[in-house]
């Protein structure tokens, strides 16, 4: 688990994470890993993040289903940044909670930041 | 300034930042914004970050010339990520500081973390 040990792991542990989906290159969204889920998602083969909010280990999609198949991982130069290609499941592709297909739906436009991207599915019907 | 009150500042004042290259898709960098750093990237149209090693603005460039012109800025549903869409100067465009694209290029292979992208321009011929 030499590879473990060459992230270099903020003070509580964690390293931030972007996750990237294949084909289309869209951001889907950013979250954090630590040790445990950076391990389990390559043991899984899909995409498990620390849940700050929970403290707890969040295999994305538990609960929506939108599940994220990891394809790829890239550290950066500083070796303290993640880069995931995924697929992301949903019919179509969800991976924000609102619904939408990235958590990046709203875009700097003279001086707002406005809603450019819609709600695919009602979060209400995804969540139950 | 509303739109700047919007973004979720950490406890150091400060927002995590993807930057994306316009046309590939590719991620080229990780940084981070203070306020100053947001405003002034907004009203220069090029990426200024807040350097956490040496605590101050950083316009992405300065001593490189690799500057980053950006066409757009997202946050994300939780306000507290930026996504820059850019293009990135240099020929061929150079993000990283290692003279590679994008500084993700090192990938997990068999328990790796393996350089699978190439080195374009030396650093030592890029930082004077």
């Amino acid at each position: 688990m030499a590879w473990l040990d060459e992230i270099r792991w903020d003070a509580d542990g964690l390293v931030p994470v972007i996750a990237q989906e294949r084909g289309s290159g869209d951001i889907l969204m950013f979250a954090f890993m630590n040790r445990d889920a950076l391990r389990a998602t390559v043991e899984r083969g899909e995409a498990v993040y620390w849940s700050r909010s929970r403290q707890r280990l969040w295999h994305k999609g538990e609960e929506s289903g939108h599940v994220q198949t990891v394809h790829e991982i890239r550290v950066d130069c500083d070796e303290d940044v993640l880069l995931l290609t995924v697929t992301q499941a949903g019919a179509p592709p969800i991976a924000c909670h609102t619904g939408r297909h990235s958590c990046f739906f709203r875009r700097l436009e003279d001086g707002e930041w406005k809603s450019v991207d819609p709600v695919l599915k009602d979060p209400a019907t995804i969540y139950k």
